[in-house]
């Protein structure tokens, strides 16, 4: 085995723990498999998935429009990347207005814990490494390997069609190919042991920011099942 | 005439009569028409040429990635257009090796009237108006239609090959679809009289300051010409 | 009692309930207020400590550079600040080498939570309400009214000179003048209600990340005494 | 000699002579000393003093806040230098409404060239040398030598009080203090040539850039004395 599968399989065995760790430890995931999963704990879900997907192609782009890139073929994936994500937010926004049966919705603002992986994600975007943004993409693109069988709990639980679940179906399809190109690019761009170090970090660190979004959307869904939480008005019916 | 059809041929007839200042001012412009041209002045538009066009498809990405746009279609475009534009200014540098028979040439840095154009894109693609670098745009992709000629001009007095010119002759082809994809964005965009006036400054100005910098090679070649100027120690035996 | 007051009150109230939350759950506090304290797990967060503080100064000073502040007061208080905070993690880098007695240290880079509070407080200090970062401020500043027993405590554990504490003994004289400044720039700056409640989101956040990078400094110094870490060769003797 | 006041006298050299030429073509200056000055050119340049002044202390901050600086003296003199500049528009402000006897003035935007200049300013403060910005800090500091005659003439022509000029009036004497500063922080930084050369490209062209604002101040004149500027409502009473 040469040295790039070497890292390539390390990688993933990085990202299978911290799957696993995530599955042990998040009250979010344990709901939906428990379930019976709610309107409103996926409604609240796609909120935020609205308010960090809209953020990600122009995240993606400032990676070629700021860092330090010698390899063109790496900075036109960058804006290329980012022109395809350009506007998923999109299908969050569709998703949740099909399964609340809304024609438009005012969303609230991002919790606080999706502006921290935001923030994380812009940061990561700007300084450093320009090529550890692909430890991002290269869990993003593939989770479905991982979260699959939730997302199929959560169809079956609220008898959702396809056309309710556009974003996670699309990106199902899409992501397949991104997942190709993300490790062709890690495969051409890192030289250094140290930048296998640097994508293995942003890849962990942004999983852990996300279960912590995941966590804060099921705390929020408790205060509102408890009747404390005033943040979702429009959900008052949908639960 | 509806409003867009005006405000487009408004834009076009102020291009005109830019061009028109330019041409009658410019000691560049008017040393290439009236020729010969020499290779060391061609040589040095062309470093010139790769300096400005490495940071392209960086600020038309930054438009989308910093500035707030409703429009999806509009930002999508940014980012497309940024992964079209991106490495175009290893055109200008292969041309530029082809032209003096080299293998590999030491470039000097910008001039500084190149670096004060580039700050300008990067100012108005960060600040302000996110319409307005179409501005820039709407000029550079239909420029072929008035220096055309001089192109020619080069090619001949320099008897130069079209491979030895890759970077204008594959621009003008294509420059065409994208003037076509400027100006539709510009006719779904600008809602506001202020939208195309904000087009039309970045388009004189960017053009102007594209005089400049011109202006500034056609000095530096008289230095070479006079002996005077020590940027350029690998064109002493191209002139 | 007064709006002003009254909001004052509020985030006071916010604040209180945020650090008894902290000392719950946090397994960094509970150590030190439990003790010994080890020179090592003093020296691991003094050197999260450096990194982070290097950053303060810049993303201070970026509220001012970046965004719209409309207030000339509150803008030259941004950057007076900024200069006030200018260079204090020498204090950090100072103080580590001053309880490990070695007269230059080869620092690792920030650990992955450091990195999210750094992060999060550009990302604020760049987007959004101008007067947030001054939640941030507001509790930093103000910290050692609810920290100052657990410093006692690590002095006494490891029979610290004040010397060998100037971070924190210089910053709990400095921060008084300073914490009275942005209570002054709360109270001119907030006007309304959003304005309070977007410097408690950025309040209570960064207390949080603050406390998630004392946990990973705990977890680290776990793995210290355990043999499992190689991050901190030059802390063997020193533990 | 040694080497640091080589560089500085060099740099001095320059600075006459780029001054020399900038005297020699500016149609401005030449108007200025052959005068009359009118009300309507002191206020047209008042108003573009005001648009760039407006972003120098960001565009200062921001080198700070942006660009890699491993002397903290220096880091601290930027911050610090900005706080000191902010609000000196307000300065320029306060004189137009003095000078024509007004309350309140809806000020039209910034001219071309001067957002020319301003955007070269940010570039050059976010990119590149961290220390070339003290070249413009270098002439702009220290260009009372080279002006004060001519701010005495626009007094005389104008019959202005001290307090209808507190801009230049308050500069000459609030930039002593700062040309020695910007001389010490020179001497300190500029270690390599390269220091000394960048220093000096950004010297001469934020000069140039300075001298193509007051020929577009120029050219508005122009227009407004021939009665085809709309420009400038409010100044068709004060002319």
């Amino acid at each position: 085995m040469n040295d790039t599968s070497a890292h390539l399989n390390d990688l993933n065995r990085q990202l299978d723990s911290a799957w696993e760790d995530l599955f042990k430890g998040s009250l979010f995931l344990s709901t939906i498999e428990q379930g019976p999963v709610t309107k409103s704990l996926y409604a609240m879900y796609l909120i935020e998935t609205y308010h960090y997907t809209k953020h990600n192609a122009k995240n993606q782009a400032l990676v070629g429009s700021i860092l330090p890139i010698e390899d063109t073929q790496y900075l036109k994936f960058c804006f290329q990347h980012a022109a395809e994500e350009t506007g998923h937010e999109l299908m969050a926004y569709h998703d949740l207005k099909s399964v609340l049966k809304m024609s438009e919705i005012d969303l609230p603002g991002p919790l606080p814990s999706t502006e921290v992986l935001v923030a994380y994600l812009y940061w990561i975007s700007s300084h450093g490494n320009p090529l550890q943004r692909l430890g991002y993409s290269f869990w993003a693109e593939s989770c479905y390997k991982y979260i699959g069988r939730l997302l199929k709990k959560v169809q079956t639980d609220l008898s959702l069609d396809p056309h309710h679940m556009t974003f996670f179906i699309s990106h199902a399809h899409i992501d397949v190919e991104h997942a190709r190109e993300v490790e062709q690019m890690l495969i051409r761009g890192c030289k250094k042991p140290g930048d296998w170090q640097d994508v293995a970090t942003v890849m962990l660190t942004t999983l852990r920011l996300t279960g912590a979004m995941m966590d804060e959307v099921h705390a929020e869904h408790q205060k509102f099942m408890n009747n404390t939480s005033n943040r979702y008005p429009f959900l008052q019916e949908a639960s």
